[in-house]
């Protein structure tokens, strides 16, 4: 039976003990309703090196904004339970919203480059309250390596930062996106798309690769023109974009050229009341 | 021979040593140029359970505005080393600023509402500087205590709220303020104080334990009245006052009526261009 760890200081004790034991500890840190795609980042831990697995599940109510679905979010602990401990994890870490914010925070943790573009501009107090979730999970988990998603690139880039600047002993993994078999990139939120919505919501990935393709076989090279066919392809399918731009991996800033040295485009975008996102790399043009 | 180190991945090292030892280790902060105020948060990592006792020397520019004394600020790291091994500190941890900061922050730690009042007012990116800076202590030394002065009682209550928030695994205690013997809160900027200056300066001590002994003997009752008979004898003495202040110990909030339930009185000023702070405690009224 996987083990529940419901209280932070419970966690510490369980995260020195492995290490008292030669153990190295990993964190996976979700919002719950589990699919294959963070099942992915318990795999990614073990690669990198983690002997034991803690996945937290946390719907973290400071990373939504007032008019956004942290109420209406899906959960289900149960079947996240279960897909856990097939999967192999060692501990659930499932804190209660009023032990986490037992009081109201009046410290955070906010990166002030990386995280304003993009999904920033809709969502400008969501980042902060991702840094400060995972600063307070990092100190809950005490973890040697913590794996991040690449479907959330600006997240995986904003908590790189955040280790760099603060010294956090905190390895950061980033694992690659799960796709579904008609491309579309696996997240929670899919479960709120009609079949319609999901059927046109398709025009993401498919947009995507189309302009990997044409940059990477040479047959287009700006790249960000690129963006421009993007965006109307999205909204031939019916989407609302919310932005499609091409930005430096590294940097996560926006490319000031078409040039691909490499190049990652990112897309938000709403199918109905759903705001999707989605990223792909491209390594040259 | 007390050990001296520069890297922060080598002190990540030592102080995970340490643990797996079972030994408990104890962070005093400092931006050096030692003196018996610091010398006696030593003795108080000691007294708080610490095996190992790291302190850290590192003038951190964050917490210094534009216009303030960081290139000025006093630093002679032979004389600290000789007192820490005196006192039997086990390291010295003393980075670079290159280290510290080796690229531009864009991730900063910032409480929100202790920090606002008092030295926040006239210093607004001070305690934003502090924040982060121990953040960064705390990731490089993973102490399980860390032992700050009383004598900058704001910035206790920043890093307990900090610590609080962000459920960083340490022990915050916070050491009496020690005293010269005419009553002078030890300071490492006393040493830019003349003569005259010193003897003027007196007056900061001299008002605050007056206001302390008239309201616990009942002489007065009002301690709102009481910071106007502070800031007279400041001004009296040629002082420039930045700040007198009443607060609730705890909240750090200012009082809002003269009741004393306890009450800590905080006072900045400057005499010359030197900036002093002083703090007491008064139990009741």
């Amino acid at each position: 039976m996987i083990r529940i760890i419901h209280s932070i200081s419970e966690l510490q004790k369980w995260s020195m003990d492995q290490k008292k034991q030669g153990k190295t500890v990993g964190l996976v840190p979700t919002m719950g309703f589990l699919h294959a795609g963070h099942l992915s980042l318990i795999d990614a831990a073990r690669a990198g090196g983690a002997d034991s697995v803690v996945v937290s599940v946390f719907v973290n109510p400071t990373q939504f904004g007032p008019t956004e679905d942290f109420d209406q979010y899906p959960r289900d602990f149960e079947h996240d339970r279960r897909l856990c401990e097939e999967r192999g994890a060692d501990v659930i870490f499932a804190p209660a919203v009023s032990d986490m914010y037992a009081a109201p925070v009046t410290c955070w943790v906010e990166e002030t480059e990386i995280s304003k573009g993009l999904c920033g501009r809709t969502r400008p107090i969501h980042f902060r309250g991702v840094a400060t979730v995972v600063t307070k999970l990092f100190n809950a988990a005490l973890p040697d390596l913590a794996v991040f998603g690449q479907k959330d690139a600006q997240q995986a880039a904003v908590i790189k930062r955040m280790v760099r600047d603060l010294n956090f002993p905190v390895r950061i993994i980033v694992a690659p996106i799960v796709r579904e078999e008609d491309g579309l990139a696996l997240s929670s939120r899919n479960k709120y798309l009609s079949k319609d919505e999901h059927d046109r919501a398709l025009s993401i990935s498919r947009s995507l690769f189309a302009a990997k393709k044409a940059l990477e076989s040479g047959i287009r090279k700006d790249a960000l023109a690129e963006t421009g066919i993007i965006r109307k392809a999205l909204e031939e399918a019916g989407g609302v974009v919310d932005y499609v731009e091409v930005l430096d991996p590294d940097s996560m800033m926006p490319l000031t050229d078409g040039s691909v040295r490499p190049a990652l485009f990112a897309v938000a975008v709403r199918f109905g009341s759903t705001r999707l996102i989605d990223n792909l790399r491209v390594e040259r043009a």
